[in-house]
């Protein structure tokens, strides 16, 4: 839900000193990213993953995975992409998702209302259609393409939409998120987990927003990926178990207040009420453990607690994780206390009861409404059924009631039965436990975002070698190791080839590369990130030290030799964690 | 494109000893499988994955990756789901991805149309609308719901269908098959692969099909999950280097010559012209593999060779794996040599080059066509800039002339020069090669057919136990070890649990549970096909038998005791193919 009731990622203008285009321009030609469609012109908005790209998007996969799923035991769910209406309806989605559009009235080319004004107001997504019209007319604002008169600005819905089935009669939309997923499965998740809270549920997957004119490249796109937690707790404890081990960790925040940013603890964080409770800002801190693991420097992280305007109405509290890109700071993960809003809605709008029954202690006393058959009246209209329905009755809440109508399912058939027949009571009894909404603490991570920006912190333009390193976590990059004959000849090209297949097939990706001289085969994967890389040379196959390769190191260029039968091991302790220096 | 142009999935009847509602009952009871959207009154042929059958399926891909990407070494991408029209214009999925529909004329639903006479006659989906409005009459079929009069019987597109950015100018389409995001981006792959042939490309993402009325439920789903491979081939080398591995293994096949199923070797296969030639075959025989090692009986696997009528025009041999299901025999995967169909196709709509340059083993003297710059016409009219467009000219290629204009980019303008300034000529030269468009092998999984035969195939109602236990292959059992103390007391709780965080953390899925007796909790663990299961009893903290626990097989029921400190390892073990008995 990162990005919907919330002000848009606020692009601040600053320094350029990384080339966004020359990163790009990597990612595109070594096969990370490629603009989708290219060879029908392309879709703006639209981009695919390259051989490169999907590798390093799964392993960023496998660390949130790593830490919700291995580490806080959460579980996972697949849900559907194209939802009924009526999911969206209940979310807000079908009202409240859009943007101002205004189309020139000479091109038909479409814009977003607001950018166009940018430069005369300071908040410009707030203006109304009317006022954003006014302003066309008192700034002379024309279209940019042919300079021609716009408007009238109007509401567009950011969905895109479908028809279930044939006919129009079921509209469809393609999710906005991952969330409403998990929402509508709570009744089959809360089982799942024995109807016990907290219920952490996690699921990564595509989500839609038909921009009305995306830029930005990976920052705003038509379809996107998403890594989206929602974690059901009782609304009475917003503790966290594993909070004492984090809370004198520190986190840099910038709280609503209008102070600048400050780095504190995470404990203080919550001793002095800039974050609304432990939970959050457990998730909070969970969020920086995730960027950082993955390569976001720190120094250009920060977590910015949403505006009272930009806040969602229902939200208890709400922070952004920003991260500083060549082209300002941007929103890549959004952490919020979403309170009871999103099960009420749905419970609201399917007439289904979302809720968590939270068990007493001990049984306590309590004065409660409840549902009491009228014998009298029951008898003479269902005879020898009566009984039966007196029993299923009173199993009832007087919630189920509808239009004071009571529907029991007798025998498999649902039987209506009306007011006359029962009574609504209040009695004092011992009850066990108390129903309650679940609130919701949503940690929500842009994929695509993390993506790009975990590249743009990763890149460095290497002045000795006068070529671009990618300086990734071994972890998230795509490729671990490069094996290289130092000749593609004299058995040297076998040697590297069997180790590449023994290697490659054990789970740890590899590449073979046996064309051009060595230096640029290391370039060649400095420039993707590879952090390893082996080499079959002469000394390989005879001589005092026959049976070894070199393994050099992408960020010091330091070399070693290892026996060849141990390149997936090494490989591996490396990867867990073991210095390059102490092999 | 397993369905596309093909017949569907033939279901005939036969024995249901396994009931296929207990299977679906208990993949909902177990979350595995949920219908979509159940608070709101479900979506027909939509369904999600719960948690179980996320873990699964996320198993089962990699399996299918462990085969493709890291012994074969294709590479993987992933690509957008909303596709502007162009692509499926292309792929002919715009004009042909159609079913026939009938609508009820007093109440309005809708029907497949062949589906409401496929009492009357053998091959239903043949018939045009026109006879299928008569057969209605003829043989009085009317409206299942309410007995109104059906028809007039119309195709309807078989694509969800949508709009890209705002007004209704640039329609787009959700995909039906994975597959075409790798055909449009075959230029970017070709170069990842430095212009070389074979070229593995695999794709594993959703798919839709907006069915008119969906049933079988997860064997026709109208948002479904395929594992797509897509193997660039020279045309006239279809052999491939591991065939010879596996040509003496046998594979049953159902030939379109009308004979029955017959067992042979895949050598015989090709050798007899039954399999068009070595390269498919190979992947037919891969697909056994991989199926197999998902728990598929292979007993209860055939491969089937379309029939003539069935099989794509272009496509040179097509072949579905079948597999017994309790409705029936099923497809679940389709495996094809598709010639140079979507190539072809793709560069002529797009107007872009796809092929691959085959370099000869020595240059040949050949007769071609090129395009020479006419000097005399260029100089009076280009003046200094004569020179540059003649060079750029002459590395054209005549087919680069797009109704007599040739396109030149000069210093990064295009230039347009006319036919005035050019002429093609033959000409005999030394060329070093040739430009071919490969042919596509392809093997397209359904990934939820797939899950949904796995699980019918590993369904075993234990006689002895009086339950269902579903014996699934280790690799694909979504948990590995459940993990239990005896009672959740007296620190035998403690125990359990640090054993189960120890190897939930370590890549190996794991379940605590502490509720019920053992026996209780053996028979949850078995019906979800947990291979193992750990008690911690009071042995394990006093006595002889102190620090080890219990570990027990789910298919013999045997026991035995390990050290608990080696169970992550001692499952790891197991799951490389240890035998329990070897422990």
């Amino acid at each position: 839900m990162m990005s919907m009731f919330c002000l848009r990622s606020r692009v601040i203008a600053m320094n350029k000193e990384l080339n966004n285009n020359n990163l790009m321009a990597v990612c595109k030609r070594r096969g990370f990213i490629w603009p989708s469609f290219e060879i029908y012109g392309g879709v703006a908005g639209m981009f695919d993953y390259g051989p490169l790209g999907s590798n390093m998007r799964n392993n960023i996969v496998e660390v949130w995975r790593d830490i919700y799923k291995r580490r806080e035991g959460f579980i996972e769910i697949d849900s559907e992409t194209v939802n009924p209406r009526e999911v969206f309806k209940a979310s807000g989605h079908v009202d409240e998702f859009a943007d101002l559009v205004a189309y020139c009235t000479k091109c038909g080319s479409a814009f977003r209302a607001d950018h166009l004004v940018k430069e005369f107001f300071d908040n410009p997504d707030v203006l109304s259609p009317e006022e954003l019209d006014a302003a066309f007319v008192k700034y002379g604002v024309k279209c940019p393409e042919c300079d021609g008169r716009l408007g009238p600005t109007e509401e567009f819905n950011l969905m895109f939409k479908t028809t279930i089935g044939p006919g129009s009669a079921r509209v469809g939309y393609l999710r906005p998120e991952t969330a409403q997923g998990i929402f509508v499965n709570y009744p089959n998740l809360y089982r799942y987990n024995r109807e016990k809270l907290p219920l952490g549920v996690m699921q990564t997957g595509r989500g839609y927003r038909n921009e009305i004119a995306p830029r930005q490249g990976m920052i705003r796109m038509r379809e996107f990926n998403m890594m989206e937690v929602e974690l059901f707790v009782d609304p009475d404890d917003k503790d966290w178990g594993r909070f004492r081990e984090i809370k004198n960790n520190s986190i840099t925040l910038v709280p609503n207040t209008g102070s600048a940013a400050m780095t504190m603890t995470v404990g203080d964080a919550v001793g002095k009420g800039i974050i609304a409770n432990r939970v959050l800002a457990y998730f909070v801190y969970t969020t920086q453990q995730l960027l950082v693991r993955l390569g976001i420097d720190p120094e250009r992280l920060r977590f910015r607690q949403h505006l009272c305007d930009e806040m969602a109405h229902y939200a208890a509290d709400c922070w952004d994780a920003e991260v500083l890109l060549s082209f300002g700071w941007v929103e890549i993960t959004g952490i919020a206390d979403r309170g009871c809003w999103d099960l009420s809605r749905h419970a609201e709008f399917s007439g289904t009861e979302l809720t968590h029954f939270r068990k007493f202690d001990e049984p306590r006393e309590m004065e409660i409404d409840k549902i009491k058959a009228k014998h009298r009246n029951l008898g003479p209209k269902f005879k020898d059924k009566a009984k039966i329905i007196a029993e299923a009755m009173e199993t009832k809440h007087p919630s189920d009631v509808k239009n004071g109508i009571l529907v029991l399912n007798i025998d498999g058939e649902d039987t209506a039965v009306t007011g006359e027949f029962f009574e609504i009571v209040r009695v004092r009894e011992k009850v066990s436990g108390e129903r309650v909404i679940p609130h919701v603490i949503e940690p929500s991570h842009g994929l695509d975002r993390i993506f790009y920006s975990v590249l743009e912190h990763a890149f460095d333009y290497d002045k000795d070698k006068d070529y671009a390193v990618l300086r990734l976590a071994p972890e998230v990059a795509p490729i671990k190791v490069g094996i290289f004959p130092l000749m593609e000849k004299d058995r040297l090209d076998t040697m590297a080839l069997e180790i590449y297949a023994a290697v490659h097939s054990s789970h740890t990706e590899a590449y073979y590369d046996g064309s051009g001289t060595i230096g640029k085969r290391y370039a060649r994967m400095d420039e993707i990130g590879t952090p390893w890389c082996i080499t079959v040379d002469y000394e390989s196959l005879e001589g005092p030290q026959k049976g070894t390769v070199t393994i050099r190191d992408r960020d010091t260029s330091a070399q070693k030799r290892i026996p060849a039968d141990s390149v997936s091991e090494t490989i591996r302790s490396l990867l867990s964690g073991v210095s390059f220096n102490d092999l």
